[in-house]
């Protein structure tokens, strides 16, 4: 198993949830979702405990779940209120329930204890309240691919040379090295192309015809949340790295749900400091994104069917790895400590800060 | 494995089999079945002993059974009588053959020991032969799902509140109490429902406005064929509960064959005491039935799914559930008795006579 | 694994080739193939060694072949020559690669030792040079069979009187006995019927009307090479068994290749003496043909699922299973010799002459 239980992860978009029943699966876990009337959201284990029926089969009776089959009734919290046909209803019958949060107009849901759920720990960043900033909702891209393969190529910037020639990538960059950092539990990989064409997202939004220096910056916020930083400026101007904002800049933001082992579903979305309010520039984008997305789709559900394959050799590691070795190593440490932590502090983040 | 062998299960309508080879698939066994020129009905393995090719692919010689491939032929007991290409023909060339019967125009096979058929046990009942019934056959309805649950849902009458609102059931019944009772190998679930609304199916047959009372007793023939004795008459008569005939009765009739442990076939059929000889009144009711046999093919296939996966916790059973675990522990003692038994007395049912 | 490893087996058609990357499996192995400039055919593992995506994922850059995820670059020979963004590439940068050839309009791999592999060895007949023969490539019959089922009907005369009735089989030669030899790696299965009335295929390629005498003789090249010399003539002639050159006749050649355990790939062609140079002629044949190759792949899948299920009894052999059974031992000796030997003297054919 590759999963990190103890995270927030995005069960789907706000507006995906209403007052109605929504089989949601995470983690091999089936998962039933709704709005209550007063517009919370709830997560119950979507298994009836008395024939397994799941739950979303069933229906709302004001805020409760009843299930299809013999009429067993939970509340919000999981707790059966209801046995038609008896009168007593004991406290064993119940279903489980998974903290949820709505932030950003994104439902997050906790997959690991209940206790170490803490609202703070949601991914967050300031441009989605500054004015100066538009968010846009794009899709859900499902992927038949491990969530770890499909992350890794989210801390990656050198594939975009050769996947995405028409859109993010152009051969300007094919051996420009990547530099990687670790920021608490976020790494982050990043590489500036200066001095050259601009590619086809920037020659689109940006109106660039001379020569532009580019930049990538990667940010996988662990387990699978990424925040891909990318933007042209002239070249003329000799940007400094930290000033980016002077720049046309896009993050494209990526929060992938494990469904299983072999599943991933990767909701997608961007922000950006031009064309703010611009509705048929964000459809652009969307289409032009899901152009690259469906380039990657492609190439992530190859390399899944043939990890499947029985190996002769072991795969092996180079330059341009830094940032998916690191990540490797992070995440399997992270599941490790999970599997056997049941006593004492809480495990600190022990990235190395320079790798 | 769930399945006992020592029975007689229903392979098809009497109309399902004519003088062509047929396949048909019982407990994951695949059988070669056909009508013989004077009209009795052959079963036979559905493998070649050569190479093994289905002889469902051959064609029938006269009565006999011929290979597709190399010409092997098999009489109607499954012995081997010609060999092409040489002249011997060894005892030990034959496939197995099966005892069938044909009964009220459906076609019974045994699945267990040759030594143990007997023709006398085949299900039946008087009003198949009554004037003052009417039988009709239905349909083959196709479950993805072990035929336990199939049968369960068979001897359970408190579903039909939650799972068939529009045809059987009503919110008048969800927590009227059930009987159960065992009969010999008949496993029996009632319940009346007094002095209340008519459920759509008697709105519809029986032309009631005011309330009636109405009754569902689910008897269980095991290993799997169910009789459901259904109706309702005024409620104003107060009829004595081993009176039902002088209402709207109707039988639903249930006979599962087990094709896989996640595949069953339900051919259902009804009998009833009112619009005698009124097929226009049959196809209306076998709509009616196909709406809520479909509600339920739903519920069992979405359980057979649920089981399939790991289960946290163990499932729980409830107040209405005796008569599902009655069968249940029933049918593991014929699977056990199958199993081991060896010696000695055929064993004596061991119901518990009240449970 | 019924593989034998050490021989020369069909990728395709010379046709089927050209400067574009391709997939090919055979025995579970994925290849991409392609010609270069020059026109020679190339053959490599189809998986980089970096990430596992598929190089046929990838494209061509001159006669090398790029990965289409981070542009590793691997010439023909499957040695890696560059990778971008560092300046070394270490030898064990690399992947496998084949032995091809083309001949006679065929690209045959070589799936064993490299240093066993002998051009000498490959498959020929001198009628594909001969000018009063004709050649013509049919087509692939895509089998879900193991290729071994495949084989053993390619060297069994005697199953055409019952599989094709109307194209290569009747039921005149339902009796006649098979014999059969072995000529080095080559058996031989074949018979004639005499003074019989010719079959669908002579009616229509021979214009024959009166009683023919009509041969067949099954070669089976092993591993899985086979080519049916069938014919007729006129009865009357009383043609002698080696004089076939006399009589219209007809080599069906199929070329196996084995693609899986379950799935196997039979392309197959025709050499006559007859209608030479009439295309017409030749696609007339292809349509007989598949009319008969479908009815051989009916029996071989249905076969092949019966083979997947758990068996009661082990299979029969019979009188007209010679070259089945001899072919079946030769198999299973060159398999066991390819999991064992590793010193030595190359291990001698071991056919007995006559069986």
């Amino acid at each position: 198993m590759s999963y990190v239980k103890n995270a927030w992860y995005v069960a789907g978009w706000a507006s995906e949830f209403s007052h109605e029943l929504k089989r949601v699966t995470i983690m091999d876990e089936h998962i039933v979702m709704y709005r209550t009337s007063g517009g919370s959201v709830v997560a119950l284990e979507d298994r009836c405990p008395h024939r397994l029926l799941p739950l979303s089969k069933g229906k709302l009776i004001g805020d409760n779940v009843q299930c299809g089959y013999h009429g067993m009734t939970f509340d919000c919290e999981g707790q059966c209120v209801r046995i038609p046909g008896q009168e007593n209803v004991p406290s064993s019958a119940y279903v489980d329930s998974y903290p949820v949060q709505q932030k950003n107009d994104i439902v997050f849901i906790w997959m690991g204890d209940r206790d170490r759920a803490n609202p703070d720990d949601i991914f967050d960043l300031p441009q989605f309240t500054d004015s100066a900033w538009h968010a846009h909702q794009g899709e859900a891209l499902h992927l038949k691919a491990n969530y770890l393969n499909v992350a890794e190529n989210l801390v990656d910037p050198a594939h975009v040379s050769f996947v995405h020639p028409t859109t993010l990538g152009n051969a300007a960059s094919e051996d420009v090295p990547v530099h990687v950092d670790t920021q608490g539990e976020v790494l982050v990989a990043w590489r500036w192309i200066r001095d050259a064409a601009p590619v086809g997202f920037f020659q689109k939004f940006g109106g660039f015809n001379g020569n532009v220096d580019r930049w990538h910056y990667y940010y996988l916020h662990l387990p699978c949340t990424a925040v891909i930083d990318f933007g042209s400026v002239d070249a003329g101007l000799k940007l400094a790295e930290d000033d980016r904002d002077r720049g046309v800049r896009i993050f494209a933001l990526h929060f992938l749900t494990p469904v299983s082992e072999t599943y991933t579903i990767d909701r997608w979305m961007h922000l950006r400091n031009t064309a703010v309010g611009d509705e048929s520039a964000s459809s652009q984008m969307d289409a032009m994104f899901k152009v690259a997305f469906n380039e990657d789709k492609e190439i992530l559900e190859a390399i899944q069917e043939q990890e499947a394959l029985p190996q002769k050799r072991r795969p092996i590691r180079i330059g341009i790895d830094k940032g998916p070795t690191v990540y490797r190593l992070r995440i399997r440490e992270l599941v490790e400590q999970e599997a056997t932590e049941d006593l004492g502090e809480p495990v600190k983040p022990t990235f190395v800060h320079h790798v």
